[in-house]
């Protein structure tokens, strides 16, 4: 491995034509799968998306984005509880995974297993990328994928052999993110100082020109993430929660 | 680095006294944040708890579990839009992000991390074990922490110098957990046939009979996970939610 691969890491929105061999990606999830889980429960399902007609379908659903029209292979990791409720009842077990709790722990388990696909598809030669997207159009995607209740696609991966770099991109320094035995309270001007690194870094002034505001807090609160998107969005993802009996 | 490592991973319960030093601390964190991010917001924070008095009163929290009495470092990872709104009314902008969309990128950004920390960690030679039991007393440990509003403490790991090798788990074979194109109607035998290999597991098989049950599933479901254990923790996360305006 390269020592650096972790500080260095980038991830890949272009891809080649090349295609994922299915033994090297059944290995990368093989691997995966001995990251941690609650109570070694494996409360996740990956769907793998190859076929072509589904793929457009599902990368519609994230808003036809590079990263996911161009990919080989689309991933769509869920929260599952589904499997192993079915487990408990097939076996006189009192089963009760429909609830919040176990909503949090089948989405912890289904994103540790994501993050760990990721970091492995990258050391063999591999980019990724995540597709965020998979929560907005969370109920529709579980429609296409024929998810059943009791899960929920948390994370979605896009992964190929990568026809570039990959941006680069900023992050703020420890000393914003880390803290000492409690979290601190934070005045205006520590905020301020924080961000800083973000607000300097050339790509992001550019962005900010670009959209016409003032800052770039306010690309991101007012553009980018405003709330005529997440409140809409939101009502649907409580109704889905219910519907998969979460909620 | 062992190319073996991530198919032969095993989380460690049990710690030497050897310290951690500041600095591992600091460049495994530091290589962690590079991870990805939703929109590079890095919607975390991570709480560090070194000092003995604190440590004893967040590991009773964690049910005294050795996996958090014996660590030298006790890391709680919080999904945090707190410090993000904070930067966005700041600069005037109009953060909304007290809905559950935005906790769903927070949380999925916060496991990535806290994924990202495992790994680096262990690959340094450091034991790590994630604390599954931050989400049963969320509010309570965000209470110690002082987690502000539009925080949410996702996940834990303890982290040390092993004193054990650390225990074998089994895992699901790939077919049980990975899908291709879509999730598949499984039957009771299907179900039955993927989750044989924990059943003839034989820690499991010694712990369906030290709990006088009939089977592996019972075990779960009625004894470990079990209704009056997640619903009134499930009431208490619903109420902590609304307070951290997530929901």
């Amino acid at each position: 491995m390269d020592d650096k691969y972790f500080i260095t890491r980038r991830s890949v929105r272009r891809y080649s034509d090349k295609k994922v061999s299915r033994e090297l990606l059944d290995s990368i999830l093989r691997e995966a799968m001995k990251a941690p889980t609650c109570g070694n429960m494996q409360l996740y399902s990956v769907i793998v998306t190859r076929d072509e007609e589904k793929k457009k379908e599902l990368a519609a659903l994230h808003f036809n984005q590079p990263a996911a029209t161009g990919a080989d292979v689309l991933l769509t990791i869920c929260a599952d509880y589904h499997r192993f409720t079915r487990w408990c009842e097939i076996n006189g077990g009192y089963p009760a995974y429909d609830n919040f709790l176990s909503f949090t722990s089948a989405v912890t388990d289904a994103v540790i297993l994501a993050q760990q696909i990721v970091t492995i598809a990258e050391m063999r030669g591999l980019g990724t990328c995540y597709l965020g997207t998979v929560t907005y159009n969370a109920p529709k995607i579980s429609e296409l994928l024929h998810l059943p209740e009791m899960t929920f696609p948390i994370a979605a991966i896009s992964i190929g052999y990568p026809a570039e770099e990959g941006e680069e991109t900023e992050r703020l320094d420890l000393s914003g993110v880390v803290y000492d035995e409690e979290y601190p309270e934070l005045s205006d001007d520590m905020i301020r100082n924080i961000y800083k690194v973000k607000e300097e870094f050339a790509p992001n002034k550019k962005f900010v020109e670009e959209n016409g505001k003032e800052n770039l807090a306010q690309v991101f609160s007012d553009i980018r993430y405003p709330r005529s998107l997440n409140e809409p969005v939101t009502a649907d993802l409580l109704e889905f929660m219910k519907k998969q009996r979460f909620l």
